[in-house]
């Protein structure tokens, strides 16, 4: 048997997870709440199974769920995403990375990744055929470079992938950003494909900017949310696509037949859950206060953190430390320190390597301060 | 926007539940049960949820749900499939068929397809850049037509899928069928994709002839089955894949960038309830019974029907009531009628119409004799 992912082993959230259980180390490595979502949410989803709500919901979402995000899109965003032919509830935003791109991307495309990225973009776009090329963000602000990205883009480019907040690095988009992909969308015919999962943990009273606030970006872009994320649900696998309608019919042709749909209880209670705003409105504030604790806490360590205006990651350089490349140090870290983290480099195609690590602070309090206790102490 | 599935609109399910909807018709189109799951299981998702099982779970499915499968499998195939390396969760068995496809089907590759077919098979080859290769079931029994199959295998022949008991067709596989296909698999070196989300719905006293029962296939086969199916849960989308170590390695390469892993509470309510083996063990009698009383009901009509020796399926003849085609009279009978049913020809890549509708009797002895009341009117 031929491999068609002959470079791809198990993902680093698998491999570290495990790695953190194995050596019951404290794991901020996988990116995952260790507190609950609201017991509200919960015994919404206890009362839809109660009423029955345990058959095939529609293979693109309940119409209630698709209401609410279409009518939170508009709040948030400016933007109005018909629910019946734009909006597509999928299993996780991970399916719906790849439903996009199994949608757009035929053999021999090219499609521009920004690096580095989560890891399932470049294995779902080889799947396609299609050609990953790679244009670093700058090192170590991880803002984009539009000239370079400029230079890579071709007739040929198919789909950019972007990420606003970014993970692993925390960086959010500026105007500028917005400004520059613009610009650039008026010279190439290239789709977009938005990662916005972090779209609610955007820290220091800055915006998070959507492509949607942009009409002439939203109308060639998909854009996929998560509620894991945001109602600490990661093990709910309830994502979303929001797309120009042409592009939607393209992305459910692919989503019928990855996953036909998805969990229909979570579905209703989502729907109802979302009335209350102040979840997701109050998210900036409940993150921040996470980011700045775990940073005070890592204060007196040999760890010098790097900006992190976004998402629940935190990167560190570890360099005052130890010589190790990420990877093995942060084996280390989880074997011997008793910390799971993540290395930046696995990101990165070429594996290139700043030595620098990333924690997720989406902690109670008192795992942020017993993992700090042991990192202070390298 | 040049399509990647030209050929694929809107899936028949999704179309036709749509107008059952639309229409106020009594749906026997999709194959999902109107009635509920049982209660103990809700209240186990409700207990996981509780006790904070609401993160992502291991991408390859909780240690203790591969294991629950893994003596289910035992027990019933006499096949040991190991937890850890051989069995993966998936969100619902459609994810399961598109990552084993996806997995080992590269550009070129021939796909042998026996027709009628579950709709997703063939666009999931296409996505892949593999090429079906159409082999009819004979009319109007569904049975394998080996030679057929044998004349169609080539060296370039990658993947077989098979799918006992048979949906559209309610079809089951004798011994024969198993003996016919090891001998092809010591001609050929082609892998083998089984769906048998049906497994537990075969009747008259048959066992199911899983794939597994034959250790030769079994080594280089993909098993997929479905807890939707069996425990009345279709819209939780847990399923599953059983292959060898080696083939499950491809596999989960590529489903952990599909969906990642799968809903958390589901999976540990499940794991509990397996305990109780009467549920499956019951299975066929519970929905003999509907199948019989179905039958019994139509009598009085001028629908023929054909043997049904598994699924929740059953096919009919409609050839006495009109000549339309079996699309337009489907859609007929949904608007005029009140009964939604399923087209046969829709599962033939080019559309054959052998003048047969298939109806779903997995519903309450209410809803079969109000359907049955209507279609005795024609
Ligand atoms: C799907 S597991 C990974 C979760 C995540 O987004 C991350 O840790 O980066
Ligand atoms: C995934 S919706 C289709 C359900 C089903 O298996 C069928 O009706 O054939």
């Amino acid at each position: 048997l031929q491999s068609k992912l002959p470079h791809v082993g198990t993902t680093i959230f698998s491999t570290m997870s495990q790695l953190a259980a194995q050596h019951g180390a404290i794991n901020l490595s996988q990116g995952f709440p260790d507190f609950d979502c609201p017991p509200a949410l919960v015994e919404l989803v206890s009362q839809a199974m109660r009423a029955g709500h345990n058959q095939y919901a529609p293979g693109i979402g309940i119409s209630a769920l698709r209401e609410k995000i279409s009518q939170k899109t508009q709040e948030l965003n400016g933007h109005f995403a018909h629910p019946d032919t734009e909006i597509t509830v999928t299993s996780g935003a991970t399916e719906a990375l790849f439903a996009a791109i199994a949608a757009v991307v035929q053999p021999g495309d090219e499609v521009l990744v920004l690096e580095p990225c989560y890891d399932s973009y470049v294995p779902a776009i080889e799947l396609s055929g299609g050609v990953p090329v790679f244009v670093p963000l700058r090192f170590p602000d991880y803002s984009v470079d539009w000239q370079q990205v400029e230079d890579k883009l071709t007739e040929k480019t198919r789909l950019l992938i972007v990420n606003s907040p970014h993970n692993p690095s925390g960086a959010v988009w500026q105007q500028e950003d917005l400004a520059e992909l613009t610009r650039l969308s008026q010279k190439y015919p290239f789709l977009i494909l938005s990662d916005e999962v972090y779209e609610h943990m955007v820290f220091d009273g800055q915006p998070h900017r959507s492509i949607l606030t942009v009409p002439a970006l939203a109308q060639r872009a998909f854009v996929v949310s998560s509620f894991g994320k945001t109602y600490h649900t990661t093990g709910w696998k309830v994502g979303y696509c929001i797309a120009p309608a042409p592009l939607t019919v393209e992305f459910r042709k692919v989503h019928q037949y990855l996953t036909f749909s998805t969990a229909t209880p979570f579905q209703h209670a989502l729907a109802a859950y979302l009335e209350h705003q102040e979840h997701y409105l109050t998210l900036p504030q409940f993150y921040q206060q996470k980011r700045d604790l775990f940073a005070s806490l890592l204060q007196p360590s040999k760890f010098e953190l790097l900006p992190c205006a976004g998402t629940y990651f935190q990167l560190a350089r570890y360099r005052h430390i130890s010589d190790q490349p990420d990877v093995a140090f942060s084996q280390w870290l989880t074997k011997e320190a008793g910390v799971a983290v993540i290395p930046v480099s696995v990101f990165y195609h070429d594996g290139q390597d700043h030595g620098v690590i990333r924690f997720c602070f989406a902690k109670k309090e008192e795992t942020l301060r017993a993992a700090a206790e042991r990192l202070c102490q390298l």
